[in-house]
């Protein structure tokens, strides 16, 4: 990054990212009463930046939080932001640019301040992504359980994520380094801590339907492309047994898009190393957006 | 308050609270990672701080954080944390005292940063149940349901409460004021977001058990006290049938420790007032701590 | 019985049963929007009449119905329902005594009309349960489901019974002239269709705990008669397991109180022939009421 | 109404509505052992009557109740009731033809007595749906769950519908004047007390599977309508979240046909108002039936 | 049968099956931990081998079991055993051919000897079927539940069935001679003690989907079958309500191909006599293989 | 041993346990129709001889199996099968003694031959649980899940026990040499895979219900020695989180009697090490047996 502070959106002002404070009086941080979104770049240039507002948007609607802006000023909001911190792209490769909405202190949801609303940029985390393009993610199936519509239905994309974080501690004590995947409480698999999983059977591509899990907006851009592949896509539930059995699996998410999934508790996946279908369906979108996703996630890995 | 600001501990110093800083990056924010716990005082007396630091210490225990500090050391920082605002106490009535611990950042829960550790003192919100010894909460038996043991357990005391934030949310469109109480996916009544449930009925003290909601440390208290003035306590599951056919109702909390409910979903429970049981026991607790708890509630709050 | 028609209390006046006609438009009919209670007479004497009211009343308040009078009054009625029909007694041995209420027409349950109220006798249904105190019931244990907390709290008494039917017409096929015993959706045992199941195994007296079940009048009587006969109660969950191994079974009901069951889906339960401790319990309470419950029923069983 | 009482088939014979009794014995109204089937005419000619016959007689199969006419002698009763009583639709508009059919009395429903049967038209209810086709009705979603499969499934028509009787009560409480929809125990959505529920995203007409609701005739109606009009139809399930973020709803019903929904739980959906997809099917619907829907059912309001 | 014993594989050498010995502390046989397959031959040509072998692959794979040779090389020894027991085809008919591989002996399943690995033949189990092409089968939906996911996924093909023993008994309990259908825990068919489960209604064909069933190949040939034939075929969760309803019904498996179902608890299904779909499926399946199935069954049983 | 063969009981006779042939079409080994219990002796005397085979003919009369010999003829058997191979227990230290019944050969459960019946002995199994008693087992929770009640009830003792399997591959893929502990669909703790479950908590020794888990002889005797050493016992729901935050665990059964668990998922409980609690039971069990039990088993565990 340059010498100069990231620039971020904050209440109405641009400041540096570096002086926002987050009261720590704020709900969104004692109760986790907070909702966001996160989009990458390519090249510089926002992905699929209005779809992940319209969630932004949705998710704001059902916690029936106003943050006083709409969501086409939000989207003009996120584009600047991006290109206000232009200057430390190079040094990084690609941001992660990040919308969140906190509801603000007070002694009940229902009737809590104003909320709080921040726009910011970062590098795209390649460091964690990096390294699993060649050999393929190792997957842990957690007996900790996903939200159920329940308590908080898991579309809700919010910070209240400490199933996940019980689902990541869990693969850490299992399986070092390895990425989790949570089933729900009947057993099907649905989604990982912060990305969707998706196996190729038969020539099939699968994935758990979207009423379970966040309906991830690369999890959608993967269903496209597969469709426009001349795939079969199937968006049912599935359970441990067909990770295991399948031929090939991987997951998406914003920032690594395709990441291959090559073995899952310990068993290998089909052959073992990042299938072709997988291969052609990041290939595909390494076109789409004039990038070689792959190659640019190693290039940023520290170390490789 | 006094001018001065109120001396809170963090990392290891002790600073104006207002200057305590939440990095934004801090998985206790961003996936609410952190847990927590909060004691008050009587006549500027720490309540039961060792039963708190005890369940703090689980917390941290099972969420796999090392604060870099004993459970003794804890104990000492959150009295100290106390008599070092002293100056501040006469024009609030009693302390509130919090201890906090988010993980810090990183790209997983096994492989993140230093805990951050803090411990702060502020009002009791008597503003929040002054007006409620008289004449009872309402309750709503929300939709939303709590935790599930494969989720989150709902021993754990962490900052991840967005099913707490939207029950709050559906009670305040249900019935405007009233307090939520959540039930589990069973239909069992469970507790509310921040305090626990209690029945009267038949002489008998009823509470759900421990196993499936947060076990309070007032939840206890009051439990002692039951049997300590002969009444026959309970721990066994009930649902929302034995709360509006109840003779008596009562929430217990860290601040309030004993609230009368006097009206559940639109029904009066029993005669619609609180009860003779409850005033015994909260009367009783008063002499304990020797603060009337509800006088002192009512004289904080404002406008009352 | 005598030529007389039997007299029945209805919405304020006393007229004939013969005359008391169901609106077909009433909610109590259309949709079942309707709460009861039924009590016995032994001798002529009506039986713990007031625990019978003041469930009734408890029906009452959570379905939201106001039938108009107090329990104190349904009571009062309740007993002189009984006497103004005491000519008729002889002849049937003794009386059921029932107390209806029903919603009244509308189009939402929240905006009906006045609900409609009755009391009436008529004699026990002896038939029922004479032919089973000698040899035992048999009783099939139904894949219908008890209904659950999240539908309709078992422990409400409404006339909107398919569930019981259903159970009924399942024991029907598999073992005409079976009893069923409905299990809940976790495969506890739970009650029949009008009656409560104990086992005895081990000198213990064991019956499904009250939440997920009518909580029988006649239940909590031969509770107490185990008491003071010094048996060892436990209210806990049982499974069909139980069942099969039980020593003995019997079921309890306001008509029958006790009545022994000896095979189980085809299995004899313990000895195959009605247990000591049964046979004990059902004396205890034919001593309590002044009546041989047994023989009284065998005599009025037609055909015995 | 003209000053003639309606006619009514009952058992057989042809008399006047008013003189049907309902036997208080019958276990139709004891235990809701009964089953039935409700159509309505347009410019007074049956909709759809095969189609309900065939649905009573399937729930009729199952309840293993015999009537003791057949199908098509079924069908020629209901068309010759609205014959019948064709004097009267003038000042009402159109009929509810409804046909009933209670187990009889007996001590099991195994064994019971024969079964009653009638056939009877009344006014279609327009004052429930007209205030709502301009605004659209106000949904509340409730605590209270539909009936599982396990304990009667909710395909099966009949009068035990306590279950619907609570969530009416619940909505009543929540936002008087609102409309229920109940969930499942996972947290689907499933139908109201007597409709079915269709919301509209994305250009798709959604609606939850016939597997956990009533199989709606006027449900089916509206699925062919949509495909009618090129609209992609889905029989998926659909939880709160797809409804407080759908862009349009509407309820179906044998009587309102398609009535727009455009509140839920406080929250607006889409615009907040009656959704362009929701108009033109009811449109297309008026078309086939050659009535103006809403516009006769807003005469016929009283008040309107 | 020749008066020669049959040949089998054990262990990598050709003996009598009658010298086949399973030894008493394997755990294939103590814990059930062994995987198995079972094809069948028509005119002594064995039928779908290639994927009854995959299909075994899959369950190794996921228990973890080295049978020490390849899928391809499984495949030529159960070629091979079809041939060297050719000379006892023309007495049975056909041949159903096994391959079973157990863990061996050892304290922990993680943790155990070399697997044990046989194939072997024996005359197809026609007196079984045979009866029930004329009139149909009579099902019984069981109370016992099939297996769910979390305990062990019901697509492993394992020994462990004691849930299709109790089916069994219990159906053998309610009316002798029936075939158990089990449900899941929410009250969906699932399959019965090895064979799936078809209704045909509307002219659809409906199965329970693969999720939560053996994925039977059968069930696959069948469901290619109907669509080869023009049929609708949709593989969705249905319930007893559709069993009771269906126009025809049918069970496939491996030795059987298609049997057709005509009652189920006792309720005729459709007319109560094999339906003509199932009919026209069955003579596309002979057809197919070059023998008429239900002839050639009936032939082979015994006494018909 | 010595170099004669242990001698066992088959189907009436005594045999070389080394002859006993299971036969490979035997419903026992086919499809784990087999019950069975297990004892232990204490310098060659039998323990609990009695309550082992009560245990196994309640398994024997819900699997409707009739071993051909009453429960008192099979005790005598029992501790004949001890005499009978005396000289072979001084080299082993103690034998462990097995009664297993299967259901023989058939085609359905309801319909099969004659029983099998064998009761043999064998070495107890020091090596299993030898290396553990001085610093404790590491125990590993399992999202492999119990059978619930509905499939097969884990009370009942049978060779079905792929879940144990599965449990044990987990436990081994996730920390080499624990032991498994499965959770039932809810997510409390039940039992390992042949073992019972106990924490020490405050003082009290808390063990799941025995609903829910094969009901221990060894549990039982474990809880026995708690009361007369004045402990409080407590049999409740317990979950992961309490074992996790326990001061101390162990496991009981017939070989190990107290097994020392001092890890759990990585987690160490309490101390680290076996706790005093545990050693006190484990001690008096001791001197009830005349054996020192840790010291027997370490002697008896090779190259220890």
């Amino acid at each position: 990054m340059s010498s100069n502070p990231t620039i971020a959106y904050h209440n109405g002002s641009w400041v540096p990212w570096s002086d926002v404070r987050i009261d720590p009086n704020d709900r969104g941080f004692l109760t986790a009463d907070a909702v966001f979104d996160a989009a990458r770049t390519f090249n510089g240039e926002g992905f699929q930046l209005k779809a992940h507002v319209d969630r932004l948007y949705r998710s704001l609607h059902i916690t029936r939080m106003d943050p006083g802006i709409s969501a086409d000023e939000m989207l003009t909001i996120t584009m600047e932001a991006i290109e206000r911190n232009e200057e430390h792209r190079a040094a990084v490769g690609d941001f992660q640019v990040w919308q969140g909405v906190t509801r603000g202190a007070g002694r009940w949801a229902y009737d809590a301040g104003v909320p709080n609303v921040y726009v910011k940029v970062s590098p795209v985390d390649f460091g964690r992504y990096g390294p699993h393009y060649e050999k393929g993610a190792r997957a842990v199936v957690t007996r900790t359980q996903s939200l159920s519509y329940g308590t908080v239905d898991p579309k809700l994309k919010t910070y209240s994520r400490m199933h996940f974080n019980l689902a990541e501690l869990e693969a850490g004590y299992t399986d070092p380094g390895a990425w989790p995947v949570l089933v729900d409480s009947i057993g099907n698999l649905t989604e990982g801590s912060g990305y969707n999983l998706f196996i190729v059977s038969g020539g099939r591509v699968i994935t758990p339907p979207s009423t379970g899990v966040l309906p991830g907006i690369s999890r959608q851009y993967a269903i496209d492309i597969a469709k426009r592949l001349g795939l079969m896509v199937d968006e049912v539930d599935i359970q441990p047994f067909d990770l295991y059995s399948a031929d090939e699996a991987f997951f998406t998410g914003t920032s690594p898009c395709i990441l291959p999934v090559t073995v899952a508790d310990g068993l290998p996946i089909g052959s073992g190393l990042p299938g072709p279908i997988t291969q052609q369906m990041l290939g595909t979108w390494s076109e789409d957006v004039g990038v070689d996703i792959a190659t640019q996630a190693v290039a940023f890995t520290p170390g490789m």
